[in-house]
């Protein structure tokens, strides 16, 4: 019974289909395809705005391409200490930019407020020395499965914008957030001020697809010569394309968002006070102990354990895919220790 | 009738069938997985040595993490003015090797001599002011379809080892030239001394899958990182990994490089004096001139220019999966002009 | 009354002096003339054992060319928050590794401690997804003008060694700390372990002076590259390696650092309650609140505010060559405050 | 008897007067200097425009920096193959941009002309997947001691601006040219459409200091920003500002050519028909041949061989402190060969 991560999920049939459906005779490359010319209309109106949307195949790519577009190499972007971009994605931040430095900031259930991003900044001497700020990354859902609201997300890019900073959200959870608010996909991206999205659409049931999600239309030259000279722009592109269209057209981005939300749901709450964060996604986190996580894996639970080696917390995530009957193993098993 | 690309080309059914059979439960991400688990082998059977393999999905990133591994930041690179990794990737070996510098060696049919090799090493004064010799890239096929015979391939090796240099082959269309020379995948690679291939599928039929395939196995760890903070390591890797055990296993690699290449073969022939460049995997280049081109055009044939705007020349790819009554078409409107 | 920074001081006449005895002659360039050949021996000498120093013109140079070498563009260096290559380099770190990312520890008075470096690596999770400890970088003295203890150096460079990170040391200020431990230079440095130290000159009476100084002699090629690459070879060398001799064989860096850091220690005297860290360079941080910054700037002295815009700090630094009438007028202002 | 390099000079008395002059008190770090503070007043009236200029210590600097303004990561940068920055540089426009690709284009001693441009930029076919054609880099006097005249200048910077190229001068050697040319210094620059020049002093007489001359205003402050973070910003910015005030404004930029020059041009008229290249700055290029290069050795005369190890071809360089007796002799000897 594996909650190890949405990460080990198989492809959500839909995908597959779309797929096949794309397969057939000689198409031009690189994305002068029916499929990847649809993409911005598609998803524009799945945002509600005009917006130029791009495939690339992991979110690590998508990330730190759409940072490189923000930032200089002498930027300072902006971001929680858990921030996948920090902690899980290798440097590419700085790779991608050329140098660029990661600045945290710190907060509750790895949101960003707005209060600490304005102390931060304000902190931040700057001159010739110094680093320059530049952009804001935040993750929806959160790394600690917490979501922004509507408004948290505006007050963040307020303080941005008025100090002239771009802000990226890594969404590679974003249908699990946008499911758990009841918002329109609009409301925690574009209508509240982020200029680009890591639309995530691999965890959630595609096989390799997020869209680099583009609201502020200024930046797209240099993201589309960023891509390619980093070998994410695929010859096949018609495949990505696919995807994302089929992930977002056949409604199955809200439906396994939907499903696996509600798995979370119910095991944050037989976890009971022994959960150390609000569950607004799919991930679950829990103070287990030594013992609790011993008699878990026992019991042939797989998860991986989180933060200092002896914390004692542990994480559970929810896939799209998973086994409903392994969820209400894990409820009963957490509700009896 | 479209001979613009052996990108334009779908995919191999093979590759679906291998597809659909691992999807199914959650598998551990990022490589833990069976399939991944089994390239080294299965590659290295297929090469009959020791190999490290690791999945991308584009050549352009094969090639250039390839190469970032083996020349430092003040490395030089040396290979052909029409090297894929010179003129159509973005610049990406200086970004991914973080400023190496590309040294353009010419040769006929876009082929390295050995000869011209060691006369460009020895004018180059090595110094503290210099770049560094540090790696060779050669293509098989070339970019202008031609392909190097073993034995080129290992003097090529030997003027590059002699001077402590590693040499890379970029393999974006290598079933293509194997079949065409009819020796075995070991005898123009590590028995000639490459050090590191991209082998490519994704032309040849895969959905989006190349092979990184390191003979030289000391370099592995520095590849892991630099694919990682690359965005080129998948999290659902077992799709990348079935595709590539499916290129091999089911013989795929084979039977479609041996079609292309034959149809290739023919439009080769049709060209008769035209032809630019040995026919030697499955691109033909041909002198056209401007009104052999509008003819071919007005036709319904599709293919790109090549060289020079004024030259005349037009170059020819076809797919694997080339509808046959059009390559025969194009064959006769050839013989027509 | 000047007291902003020790980079506003003129230059020491042994240095001029220095400068126009080496000026005769045609001498060959880029360090094969007799000063830069004495550099390794006399600095060797000065430090107690086998070095390779390499001099260039900025202490940015020196520490960013240093982590370069010690750390792959994956890699993670760790450093204070208040570090100078955190703050004050323009990100000059990222941009020399090609995007190795800084990690901050806290610790008081701009002081990593052993345990604190221990606890950080133990929460770094340490995979192909992560950033790669590789090295620490400590300053000596540091930015709040305190200086580490030879034991405490050894601590932090066991607890480094132990897991294979290399340590660096900016020594912007190395004589004003040494001066102030009255300790040996060997003692604070490869003695306790550290790897490379930055060994500043300028700002305590060069021109343009600073010696990189490798302890450990097998990184040195890697450097001698990176520093041409990044335009800090100098042509004329010998006038380089003839201010860093001079500094050395001439006593004045002795000389100059006692004198700056006598009337510092005044000055933090006068500060009383009011100094907020402890006196163990030339740099002097005190409490002045707005009022009190206000008396002292309408008084006639000069220095920056310090930390967060309302914190009501203020950074005196005394320069070698600092008059003694204004040291002695700040101490009164001081105690009149 | 030394013909090495002119990097192999002392520095001019002027210089160290001027350095003298300027070390007394404390002055504003960072080029917050009455020295740095007057360098764009003086230089624009010395080039006859409006400029903004920036002191660095070296050529590889100065040119580098200067690229890295002008190009993105993915940008080409055409130039000679002989130029400095392609083959002396150990790859610093490669790092200090980020990756752009250098572009070699042949021409008669090592001048790009107008003609070869534009064939090239027509024949490089521009998309997502090539470089994007950014500057265009030309060495005045370049690497084979040719100087440009002013409408070879225009019509290359023509040919780039028609094309949104931009145009770096690399001047290591630009007084020399502008002697011999007996040209305004804004004819060779910005009369004929140069962006940005790296101002050369060193060689001619300075201690350490090369200027970044822009013409283009628009570019100034990525620049000042890449200059800090590549270790380029001197603390005491006050003693390059006051090397190149003096170079300018004693009249020495001239007088040392002028001598350099004339010495050079005896030599090459002793050279006779080995002469390889026209002397138009202070370098020789003599074809000895190896009996001719032994006996000149023999003689007690020091230089380089250039270009292939078996071409015979020799470079003297004339410093502008070389002695008069030295080139007689050598004028003599070379007759008498």
């Amino acid at each position: 019974m594996r909650f190890l991560s949405d990460n080990t999920a198989a492809v959500s049939p839909e995908i597959l289909e779309a797929i096949a459906a794309a397969n057939h005779g000689l198409e031009v490359a690189y994305g002068d395809d029916p499929w990847t010319q649809r993409l911005d209309q598609v998803l524009g109106e799945f945002f509600g705005a005009e917006v130029r949307a791009f495939a690339v195949t992991t979110g690590t790519a998508a990330n730190a391409l759409a940072l490189a577009t923000l930032a200089p190499p002498y930027g300072a972007i902006y971001c929680h200490p858990e921030a996948h971009i920090a902690v899980d994605e290798c440097g590419a931040p700085g790779f991608f930019s050329g140098g660029a430095q990661l600045e945290r900031i710190a907060g509750e259930h790895a949101k960003l407020s707005a209060a600490a991003l304005a102390a931060a900044l304000d902190a931040h001497s700057v001159s010739v020395h110094s680093v320059q700020p530049a952009a804001v990354s935040i993750s929806q859902a959160t790394e600690l499965g917490s979501a922004y609201r509507p408004h948290e997300v505006a007050a963040l890019c307020e303080v941005a914008h008025e100090r002239a900073l771009h802000v990226h959200m890594d969404g590679a959870r974003f249908a699990n957030a946008v499911m758990h608010l009841g918002c329109h996909p609009g409301d925690v991206t574009w209508q509240a001020g982020v200029d680009v999205l890591s639309f995530g659409a691999t965890k959630n049931g595609a096989l390799a697809a997020e869209a680099v999600v583009f609201f502020h239309l200024g930046l797209v030259r240099d993201f589309e010569l960023r891509r390619k000279r980093a070998g994410h722009l695929l010859s096949k592109s018609r495949f990505a394309a696919a995807q994302l269209l089929a992930y977002v057209e056949s409604g199955m981005w809200r439906r396994n968002a939907v499903r696996a939300n509600a798995m979370a749901r119910s095991i944050g709450e037989a976890a009971g006070k022994r959960l150390l964060h609000p569950v607004e996604a799919n991930e679950v986190f829990i103070d287990l102990g030594a013992a609790g996580k011993a008699a878990l894996r026992a019991a042939g639970f797989e998860f991986y354990d989180w933060g200092a080696p002896a914390s004692g917390a542990a994480r559970m995530v929810v896939s799209w895919d998973q086994d409903e009957r392994h969820a209400a193993a894990l409820c009963a098993a957490l509700t009896a220790i």
